[in-house]
This record gives structure tokens, C-alpha cells and sequence, in this order.
């Protein structure tokens, strides 16, 4: 069906009925294919500008691996995100050119590395053990086509390593901060730049940490305007945006 | 001892031994004044690219009053929010060009229009209540200089209202969307778009809505990778995100 | 002692001082049956139209079969719900004609296919993630006498998906929506159709989805009215309600 | 623009090339019109069955009395929920018919009494407290053309009450529970009965109620399996879709 | 230290200084024993009329074993709750006279078997899987001296039963009722009977249940008024409780 | 209907048919009397032990003022709880006998005050603030027929208060504990006598109290095994069944 | 009974039995005085160095007036908190030298101003709004006989002004900081001193700071190890807790 | 590049233009090093007065024997929290001089024992179940330079256990009070004493506990002035803070 449609599109393209922005437009909302579990949208590229992402978890390794080969017959670049080590070994045998990041569970076919991002993103953490989510940021964000700056370790309880770190902040275009506990880094960045901040609050924490819950109110309570947030653990979600946001 | 510094620091710009790069960034985080009660920081406007913002609640009529006037002598645009009917009346005796927005509490004083912003900037809500949120979301980027569009009352119970504005959407560069109960505009706005998307949950509800919870909640959880969250009714915070992202 | 009322009341009926009605009414509420360990109610398929459905969690495989094989001795068709891959092994070693559906962990014997109930159940699921809880509500409408049909993957992120399959979601006579992370599903399918729609939340999705929470927040606050909510992953339950209507 | 595609539409179905079947399905999804503050979308009684509901709060008595002025030009039955008095009195002063009742805040207009329900709708309610609630769902019922028995303060903690009503519970094709507190009535009734139960938690109690959500928790959990949940308080949700049951 | 005291004071009742029933009052609150990582506090049995009670949870099995050691020297019955197969075993090995229940992991060593309950205790469940709770509250008033009855899977989805059960329930003095979910087995019950009901939430249930925090709400807005609530899964303390109401 | 009942079984009776243990074990559960907007109960006095309650809150001055006036009829003591001074000027005007409580806003009609209770319950509050909810406890307890003493303002902080009050406290039957803020009196009375203890969450305090929360989960995790806990602020549940208690 | 207990003591004391130290030890916990509706503990001056506090909140201006004034009569410092303008107006009338902060409702009597502390307390502020809760920390110090030196307004987004800040800051033996939203000052401050820092989370907020719960749980998760947390809007409990520590 | 700063600084502090004062005061904000997973602040003994601490949840054995390395070439004392035993044992591998305490998890390397506090600290626990916390908090202050004294099992279910402890609580600087289930050992603690409590919730209890948040707002509304919290289970921070003061 969507074939016809397609056809018939591009007929019209060609027959000068229809410009190529139209087309474009009518393009953007089409066609998808089913695997019977999963519609796999090739046109996700054209429509929100990156490849499919999988997210690896709920899936089995060969679910993973079949998804991500048919994403690959028609896009260059494909991410998948929180995979576990037998799920990365089995997508490694079966496909060429799987990068694998085992703190953050990504894998990554990168095979074009046009850089489409305008300026730098940053992407900082608080902590030594923030740095899972914030690498999930860091991947997202490359094979989205920008150059990423990483800064790990400045939180607030040594607030003069973050004022050191003031002047590289203050040449990104976009920064995603990653902080669990409570979460106060995501304010004290977002003072200190006049450039969008995207917050992402992690798990890390105990007791009261409630499993990010502190830093997620934290962050979206912030007292800097600047300030945006996603869900606990998004590093993914992050560096997607803070992409949407450089492109531009 | 900032007017020293300050003096300082420009003796230094003119003798050559400080260029003009050096001295913006370092003036982006100096100088502030004390009324006693709040500190007025004339050189937010230098550091985040805008003026002050006061919020209203909390502080009485005379109080913003006296810290609007103090800004507004340094500052071409001054946005006050979340001022009720009392301290909108006294800025308005006190100070002149102070125009008001009742559903949603804002005052503006809007003295240079230039427009920064690249593109056009999309409010759209998903009721007829969340309106008060979305107007405090235009105001504000409008008084940072943009031009914004707003399309209310397109929740995804009507799906059919929101697939009409789709092309309007489209052509946004970046989309405020402000939602109470269970927040999908977010979700549906963001799966439609390749923008970025910033989603403000209303406190518009009963029930189960906890007071905005629910919209919170379904926001951070969105499907859609483009969007992002900021706190329950901060219409304001996400206008100045927006403007942020349409400036670059 | 339930024997002695059963049978004083089949001699009533015979000698015609209690007519068949009568009796009926009086039989729905009246005998069960002890094992030691559960009460097994052999009167719920009269009283309720169905068969005992079993609960697999927190009982022994031992117990499973042995309440299932009693079941069977009056009742054709009998569900047990979230066995794990040992009570499935167990039971389909000790009793005939158990089908054993690995995602969902529900067992069915369906040896009496009779369709009672009138028209077509669609269930619809948001994303893959969310099908384990969907071929719960299957199994279980299918195994109540009523033709399934199943649409995967038509979350809101992708809202075109939704749209395409609208025709075929209009021809149910009620729908059941499982949907995680925000569970927006249910409100977007309920603005298109105009049958009743059994919201199933499922606890898909991480960080602030609080296990399903998210969801469950967001399907109680639809703003479609057709919308009613059953508890988090409980895909029997939407199966069961959807049997109910659909037989009226 | 809807106007011309009616148009069309309309030429279409009198040339023949369009069936009327077909016509009414695309007239399902396209027209409403603006008031500039809300979208009145008039077809919503062609697309789900019944005229639209306005939801009184929020809104302004002036914007309430417009919204349904308009809607009773093309709709005989309009429903306005959630009015307080003032909104009342100004509503009846503007528009003849209107039918106003104060413990629930409903105002009805009820000009088409039509019963297109199949069979009887059950409202019963745990308390008195709950009664307001309880005639929400039952107005709403009544203008969608349901016969509707209201049975109220059969609470389970004097349950031979229950017991005593059980015969008129088992006549109802569908009922509503209302109940606050535990919220248990949900569980009695649906284990007493056949046919569908919708439970309707109210925000009625104190202390650990905290609103309704007791109420809520319990009847998610209940362990009668014909049960399902709407929003606390939310009595014009279950009417609703009690009516779209009762209707099949 | 404590020895002297107690010498004293028994020098004093014999010299007649001190009467029996003062010498007995200050009994009450002296000594204990140290083991280094718990105070044995030897007079418990005294002072609250039973042995002390071991929570085998978050303590060794040797540690279980030496303390259970010692009070067994001074007293006749000791109750351990909370226990593991492996502390089960090492008691066992260790004492004599040990017995095990391992569905709620009590070891009882109960060795006078005096009843000093007045009346009956039933213990109630409402499912098959609240028994473990409910042989914890059994284990616990039995080795306190009393008569209970056991009554299971009589939750209000069966309500026929419940009702059939209330001539049983009738003859209790104290009644203990266990039950997840929504909990409403408490309320039924106390609505039936006029004696008090112990009520204790089990965390048995999934989703919407939060591990029986549904079913602890829905009882404590119990709307009879003859219910008293416990912790969570605590049969421990209802049992204690009750065999301190039956022994007044 | 239930006068038909009632008669026959008198005749019954009165034939010797009937015993009367029987018949009363029958009436326990019969009749009750339908006033339109509440069923009145007359028939709990015999079925629990004690007349009618009239929760005050949620109803009007004129309805507490008829369901009182029907209950005195067959009645002598009867118990208004959480009225406010309005509904007591009405009750007081129209009904004779009523004694009204500002503080806890208890209006009790005490026409018959035979002591039932077997001994003596202790009232106590941790600190003048609880002394509503103790004194709604208090009142109920001897309407009940007890004899109820009352100790205030005794909590842990000052913890010799405590100590100087053990003798009194151990002469209780049963002990009725009001306290907020964090609850710990419970905990600590329960640890210093042998007899049951109810423990009355208050919502006495702020912020992190959260309206009796922090209380409520204080109590229901006493360290003391003779506590069992009542809804927050519910003074009138434990002094009820502190009654039932010390009636045995 | 009391009176005879101190005239022993004192007696021991002239004739040498009982040294002054062990007489100061037992004084410490022995006498109180009962007005009726409030324990007035004339020695807890004795006990914890400071003279009675009186929490206004929930009692009439007459119970205020009442106790503080016997108060007076053997303390020279007395300290009353959370007292609205008409108990202030009937103290000030009763009493002479009382001191009112509107703001934080405090009303001080301060007639010993000997200063106790070591050193210096900073009591800080992170916005203008969180100036009542340190005003009623500052109160609260002051009367305890302290240096107390207020710097308001220094949240994170403007961090150069916590900075500028550094050197004032380093110089107190103790700091008080109050903040609500995200709360992230107390972190940053954490992070720049040696000394111990009391975090005060204040209620100030909307939305997702649910009345100062976001700004507790980020103290609570601060990532500086010198901050304890006191309740919600507590700043007496932390101006008091500063107290104990400079008094050292 | 600090290491430039260093030398130019001492040099001037040689030269006397920088007087010691000056210089320390510089000192305690400078440098730090890079191991590229984490820095390493060598001067926080300079600034906080202690050694770096080590948190090892979430570092590999390797990392933090590498950070333990490094740091103890500049500092005589190191702690390290929350180890497994596989962390432990390679740490004691690698570095001599590894004390490992397996009840908490701490490591500690404590090779300058002076004492710089100025008295005794004291450390109590509730039950047996708390002592891993309040050995962290012994250990974190022992190494920290104090005399810390340790009571356990002490909770006020056994008020008079406490009592007998008055004497050795009176004679401490500053307690710690570690408690889990109802947490009111901190109040009970805090009335006694008249010096600063640090209260530490432990996730110890079940049920209703909700892993330590019963205890944790227990303690935060405590009704003793004297009383403060940090996170749940963090007996380091408790025994940190508790230095602080001690040290004053």
C-alpha cells in the first residue's frame, strides 16, 4: 500500500504536479514496515533528521540484531541504547562496524560522520559515577553529527573546580548536565552560561535519593531559567535534543 | 568596590592591555546592587541576554514596584510574573508602559521590539484552561524578541484538530507545549515535528491529577525523543528555553 | 452441607414449588468447594459466565495443577495467569490441553470455542515492550468466546501509525489500550473511536515511570471520556471487562 | 476550508462516487469551529454518539453560557458539569431549559428523551457523602438516554444492606460504584454481579484518604475481575461510558 | 549492677518494707542482660506477660541461636519470626524442641501450653496467598495462650463466603483479618461482627498495589468502626495484639 | 418488608420455634429504615453494641438534625461527630439534651450512662495541639459506657513527664495515644505497659508531617508490639474500639 | 509533690549528703507545672540552656498570652514562633516587651542579652521569598545569645554573588541556610566552608517543589558531608541547633 | 598549571607580600589533579580538614585502590565507604594498612591518631538491626580525631533501658542516633540531652517503613528542638558533621 503511495508521489514529483517541498512534506508522514514485531520506520530519518534508535532493553538479543540490520539496509548511522554485554556480543557477530560502550550499554554504527551540529555541546557530570548516563549524552549526541566536549566530576561540593571549568562552559552552544543526589548541578551551570541547559538526573544516590527522584525535583525546580529536564537516566533523550538544538 | 573594579577594568580595555573579548567575560560576572531586601543584577542582561525577570508571588506590591523601577532604568524590557490584580495596579500607578495579562498574572514593560529571534516560536496548548500557562510562555518570548504563534485548545482527544495543525507546526523552529490531565500533547506534538519541543505541565485537572503530577509524569516519559520538561505551570521558564534555542 | 442445599433445591425445582429461574438465581450464590488451600468456587461459571481463572504468582506448581485439574472436571475452558516456565512445565505434564503463551505466562485450556460475545475486541499495544500484557488480554478474550484482533507498535510518538489503522480500530465493538512510559495511547484512541476503551497502564518505561505509575496517572486523567482504567499490567482484567461488553 | 471540504464532500455523496457509509466515516474526523477561546467541534455527537460536554470549571459563567449557546444550535442534549451557582444562575438566565443540580454541579439540557440505552444503568453509592458524585454519573446517564436506578448508602460495613439489593443489582446491564473511604463497595458489588462494574472513587474522607486515593488504590486492586477505575470523582466519566456500554 | 538492685529489693520485701505488688511494679522496669550486640531483656515476660520475641531478619543464624539460647533458660516460650530455611536449620541443631513454619518462617519453641486467652481468636485471609501472613498472626497467638480458628479465601469477590463464615466469625472475641490487594476483607468483616478486628495489610498484589501500601490505605479508612490497623505483612502483631484483648 | 420479617420471627419466638439466642443472632442483621438520603440503622445498637454515629462533615445542619431526631427515638445515647458550630446551633435547638464539644465538635445526647466498660482507658496526648483528636476519643468512650481518664500534653521530648504518668498509664485497660509531629509517643507508651494500645495519628505540625503522614508511618512501624493504629485525626474510631475492648 | 521532692534535694544539699553537680543532674529532670491545657516546664532552662519556646500555631491568643506569661515570671528570655498578627496584638497587650517579626511571626522577649555563643552565626538566604523561615532562625539565635550576621538572596543562578560572598561566610562557626525550589545553596555553601551547615528547606516553590518536599530531599542528598537538614520552613529548629554548636 | 599557581604563591608568601593567613586562605581553594575517572582534591584536608573521602558504591576494586593510592601520598588518614568484600580485599592487596569493618563497609587507613575534638561522642542505635549505620558513623569519627563511645539496642520500645543510659548521653559533646522502623529514638534522645543530636534513619523495618522514610520524617519532625537529620543509612555524614562540631 505505501508503495503505491509512493509511487503515485513520486509520479506526480515528476510530472511537475507536485514540488519538492510538498513531496518532502507528504514524505515526512508516510511509509513504515512491519517485522511483525516491531514497525520499523525508515523514513524517521528523513522526518526527524537521525536513524531509528533501538532501545536494546525488553528485546532480545536477535530482535536487536534484526532491527538494527534492516535499519542498516537504508540508513548509515543507527544507535542502540541499553544493551547488555550478550546482547552487544550477539549484534557484534552478526553486524559489521558495532561500536560498543559498555558503561552506558550504547552501541553505535557511525558510518557517516558529516558534523551537521553548528557549535560544541557539552556534556558534564557531577560525579565519577554520573559518567554511564552522561556517555549515553556523548554517543547520542556524535553520531548525531556533533562535536562533544566531556567534563566529569565538578559538582557543587567543589564549586571552584566547576568555576574552572567556567570558560569552557561558557563556549558551548548547548550543555547537558548529569547529576544525580540532589541534583544541584544542573542549577549552578545554568547560572553561570546564557545558553540552553538540558538537565538529566540520574539514578545514583541512596536513602532519600528515592532512584533520582531528588535530583529530577531538584533540577525542575531550578532556580535558573535556562534550565530543561528529562527523565532520570536520559542521556539518550539529552543528547538527542541538545542535537535538535546545535542543528540549528 | 564593583564600581572600582569596573573602572578598572575599562582603564585596561582602553590601554590595550584587556581586549574587548576578555572584557565581556569578565564583565558577565561581576557587578550587582543591594536594595536591601533582593539583589538587582543589571548585568544579567549582559550575562543571559536579557533583563531581570521578577516573580511577583511572594513579594508585596511595593516591593516589585521598587525593583521593576530600579531595573527599568538600566533596561529597555522588564517582564514582572505571576502578579495578582493589587500589585498590578500599584506598577501601574507607580511606573509607566506597564501592560498587563490577567489570565496570567504577567506585566510587561516591552520599550525595544526588536526582534533576535531566527524563526518563529509555536505555543500551542491542549485545552481551553491551560491557556493562562500558554499566554505566560508568549509574553515572555515575545518580550525577548521573538515572534510566536499560538494554537489553543488541539488536545489528542480531537487528534483531528491537531493533524490540521500540523503544517503550522511545522514550520516552527522550536514548540512550547502546555497541557494538563494526562499531558499527551506533548507526546503527539513531538512524534509529528522534528523540532525540539519543550512541554509544560499544568496544574489543570482534579483527581488523579494530583495537581499537575500526572501531566509531569507523562511529559518525562514521553515516546517522543524531541521533548523536554520544565516545572508544573512554568509557562515563563519554558518561554525563555524557547527564545534561548530560536536565538541561535 | 452445601450438597444437602443443592439437593433440596433440585427436589424444589422437580416438584414445582421453585421455578427454573428461581432456581438459577439461587445457585449463583451458593456452593464451593474446599481443598485445604483455596476455596475452588465450581459456581463461578454460572454465576459469572466463565470459568475460574487461576493466579499462578505465589502459589506452588503443585497447586497450580492440582486447582486447575479439579477445575476442569466441571468447566471446559480454564485460564491460569502469570505461571512461570516450572508451573507451565508441571501443568502440562499432569493435565491435558494446556497452552502455555511464554511472554504473558498464561495457560489456557480452551476446549469449548463457542463465540459468544458479539462483535470484534481490538487490543492495541503502544510499543513491542508493551505485548506481554496485550496477549494476556488475548488469550483471555479469546478463551471468553470473542474474536481478538491484536495491532502492535501504534504509540503516539508516531502518530501516523495511529491514523493508518484507525479504520480497523472503528469496526471494534470495544478496545483494549496497553501503553507504558506515558500511556498517551489510550487518550489518542479515544478521541478516534467511539466504542468504550479499557486502558491497561503497564509498567514499561524506567526512571519516573515509577513501575507503571506514570501511566496510570496519565489514562486516569483522559481527557476522552470513553476511557476507563484497570490496575498496572493487568491485561486479564481489560481481557475479562472487554468479554463482559462484548457479549451485551 | 472545512466548509469547502464538506462540500466536496457532500457533491461527492450526491454524484454517487462516494457512498453514504463511507461519507459518514470521513465526517467522523473533520469539522469544528472557533470561538477564539475553545474549539466547538459539532460533529462530536455524529463522532462518539452524544452532544459535547463542557467542563464548567475553569471557565468564566460568560464563556460557559457562549460554549453551549453555540452547541445548542445544532445539538438537542448539552451537558455542562462542574458549575458552581453563579455559573448556574447565569446560564439559565441566558438560555431557557436549563435543568440545574446542585449537589453535582451539572446543568443539563435534556430537549431529545430518546432512550437508546438497551437496559438499565445501576448508580449506587457507598455514603451519603457520596450522593454528589453519584447523580453526576446518573444526569449524565439519563441525557445519553439511559433508564438509570440509583440505589445510595449500601456501604460493606452493613452488608446485609448490600445483600438486601442484590436483586436489583443483578437486573442492571452495567453499574456504577461510587464510594470514598476504602472504597471497597467496588469489590462487593462486582462480586455479587454478572455485568460490568465502573468504580468511581470519591475524594470523600479524611486523614489517609488523602483525596480519593485510597478509594482509587483500592478499587485498581480490586479482586473482583469485571471492575474497572475512572479518575477520582470523575461521576461524568462513568455515566458516560455506563451509556456507551448500555448502548451495544 | 542490676543484681544488687534486685537483691535489695527482695531484702526489702522480706523485711516487710516493701510489699508484693510494689515490689512487683518495680520489677517491671529493671534489669536486662547484655550479649554485646543485643540486650536480653529477661524480664519482658514479666512486664508484658510473654517471652521475648526474636526478629531473626538482619541478624546471623549464630546470632539467632545464642540469643533464643538464653531466653530459653528463663523462660518457657519463645517465639522467632522472619526466619530463613538456613536459621531455621541452625536452631534446630542448636535448641530443642524447635518448630519450624515456613511459610511465614516462624519458630516456635512452646513448651507451656497454659491458656490464658479467654475466648477464641479467628484469623482470617482473603486469598490463598495471604496465608503465610496469616499463620504468622496464628503461630503468634497460639504460643501467647490462646484458642484460634483459621478461616481462608473468604475475600468479598466470593462475598456468598464471607456470609456463609459470619455464624463462625460470630463466636470470636478478637478477630485477625489478612488480606492484599484492595484489603476490603476488613471492612466486611467488621461490618458482620461487634467485636474488634486487627486488621493487617499483606503486601500480596502487583501494579497499583505498591506492595500493600493500597491495601493498608484501604484500611485505615475502614468504613466500620471496629477496625484497628497493622503494619504491612505484619501477622506478628496482630496475633500479639489479639491474645492481649482475649486475655482481658 | 423488614416489618414482615421482624413479625414473623417474633411469632416465632413467641411458638418456641425460635430460641432466643437464635432470634437475636437474626435481628443482628435485618432491618433498617430508609429516611431518602440515608438509611438509618436502628438496629446497631443491638448488632454492635452502641447507637447510630452521625458523621457530621458532608451533611447539612438540617439533615444531622433529622437522622439524630429518628435515632433518639429508639435510641437513648447517640454521638455527632465533626460538626461544626452551625449544625450545632441547629441540633441544639431542635433536640433536647445535646452536649457539644467546640474543640473536637463532638455533639453527644449521654441519656443513659451505665458504665459497660470493665476498667479504666487512658486518653493521652503528646501535646496540647492532639487534645481535639483525644478529645473526640474521649467522648466516644463514655458515651460508650466507660470511664475514661485523661492525661495531655506528656510527649517524648520531655520524656520524665512520660515517666512521673507510668503509674496511671498501667492501671489502664486499654490506652488511647494521640500525638503528631512524629508520632513517637505511641512507641514509647507501648513500651512502658503491658495492655493494648491505640495509637491516633494527628495531623498536628508542618512541612514534612505532611497532614499526618509522618505520624501515621511512625505508629504503624512501633518497635512496641501491643500497638495498633486508626485513621489520622480519627479520635472517634479509638475511642470505640477502645470500648469494645474494655467491654470484654 | 514536686515541691517536696526539691525541698529533700536542697536539704541533702545544705547538710553535704549530695554534692552541687549531682543535685544539678537530678533538678534536670524533675519539676513541671500544670496549667491545665499545657505543661510549662520552668526548668528546661536549666535542662537545655534556653528558656521555654511557645508554638503559637493552634492555640488561641489567650493560651499564648496565658503560658507565656507564667513563663516570664522565671525566665528572662522567652521565645514565641508562628503567631499571627492577632496573637501578637493580644500578647503585646498583656505583656510588656514583646518584640513581633511579622514576617516569620516570631515575638521575642529579650531581656538577657549576655552573649553565649563562641563566635559568629551566618544565617543566608537563597532568595528574597525564603527571608521569613531566616528571620525566624535569626529570632531564634539572637534570643539564644548569639552573633547572628544575615546575607539574603545569594542563591546558585547568580553563583559569583555566593562567591563574592566566600569570605564572610568562612568566617562564621556556623551557617544557617534556607532555600526552597531546589534547594542547591546548601550544597554550594557546603561546599565552600569547614563548618557545619544546618539546611533549612522552605516551602517556597510551585508545582513540582510540593511545598518544600523537592528542596528537602536535595539537602538530604546533599554532596557535602557537612550539612544536616531540619524540617520544612524550620528555622527555629535551626537557629536553635546553631545555637548548641556555637555555645561549644 | 596549579602546580605554577602553588609555587608563585609560596614564593610570595617567602617574600612576605602574602602574609600565612592570606595564603592558607588561597590554598583552601586551589588545586586538585586529574586521574581522568575522577579528581583528586589533595588540598580538602586543608580546606575541610579531613582526607579525601572515598564513596566505592559504583567504582571498580581497581578504581578505588587507585584513588586510595594516590590520596594517601598527601594524607595520613583515608576512608573508604560503602566496600564490598571484593573491593576490600583489593585495597588490603594493593595498600597496607587497610582495616576493613565488613558490618558497614568502611575501609579506613588511620595512621595519625591524634584527637582534635574537643570531648566525647556518643553513638547510639535503636535496635540490633542499626549497627552497620552507626559503625559508619563510629569509624567515620574516630578517624576523623574523636572519642567516640558506642550504645546499641536502646530504642524506646524499652524506655527504661534509655533511662539507665542518662548519665553516659549526658556526659557526650554531640550524639548520634541511629534508628530505622518509627525513628523515635532521636525525639526520645533529644529530650533527654540538652547538647546537639544528629538523628540517622536506617532503611531497617518492613512494610509501612518504605525502606527507612518512616524514620526519616519521624526525625525531621521531631518534637526535641536539639535534633537534626542527614540521608538515610548515612552514618559517615552523621559522624562527619558530629567531628565538626567536636572539634569546635
Amino acid at each position: 500500500m505505501h508503495e503505491q503511495q509512493l509511487r503515485t508521489l513520486l509520479d506526480e514529483v515528476r510530472a511537475g504536479s507536485v514540488d519538492v517541498e510538498a513531496a518532502l512534506a507528504r514524505l515526512r508522514h508516510m511509509p513504515f514496515e512491519d517485522l511483525g514485531f516491531a514497525k520499523v520506520d525508515h523514513h524517521r530519518a528523513l522526518r526527524q533528521g537521525m536513524p531509528e534508535v533501538i532501545l536494546a532493553k525488553g528485546k532480545t538479543p536477535e530482535q536487536v540484531s534484526a532491527i538494527a540490520g534492516r535499519l542498516l539496509e537504508v540508513s548509515k548511522n543507527v544507535l542502540i541504547t541499553r544493551a547488555d554485554t550478550a546482547t552487544a556480543a550477539h549484534v557484534q557477530k552478526q553486524l559489521e562496524g558495532a561500536e560498543y560502550f559498555p558503561l552506558s550499554g550504547a552501541i553505535r554504527f557511525w558510518r557517516d560522520k558529516t558534523q551537521t551540529g553548528k557549535g560544541k555541546i557539552a556534556v558534564v557530570s557531577a560525579g565519577t559515577s554520573d559518567i554511564p548516563v552522561a556517555e549515553e549524552a556523548q554517543v547520542t549526541a556524535e553520531v548525531m553529527g556533533n562535536l562533544v566536549e566531556t567534563t566529569y566530576d565538578i559538582g557543587v561540593a567543589g564549586i571552584h573546580r566547576l568555576i574552572d571549568n567556567r570558560a569552557r562552559l561558557a563556549e558551548a552552544r548547548v550543555i547537558v548536565v548529569c547529576a544525580g543526589m540532589e541534583g544541584a548541578l544542573a542549577s549552578a551551570v545554568g547560572g553561570l552560561v546564557a545558553c540552553p541547559v538540558i538537565a538529566v538526573p540520574t539514578s545514583i544516590g541512596y536513602g532519600a535519593s528515592f532512584q533520582g527522584l531528588a535530583a529530577l525535583l531538584g533540577m525542575l525546580n531550578s532556580c535558573a531559567s535556562n534550565v530543561t529536564v528529562v527523565n532520570i537516566d536520559n542521556g539518550f533523550g539529552a543528547g538527542y535534543v541538545a542535537s535538535l538544538i546545535n542543528r540549528l
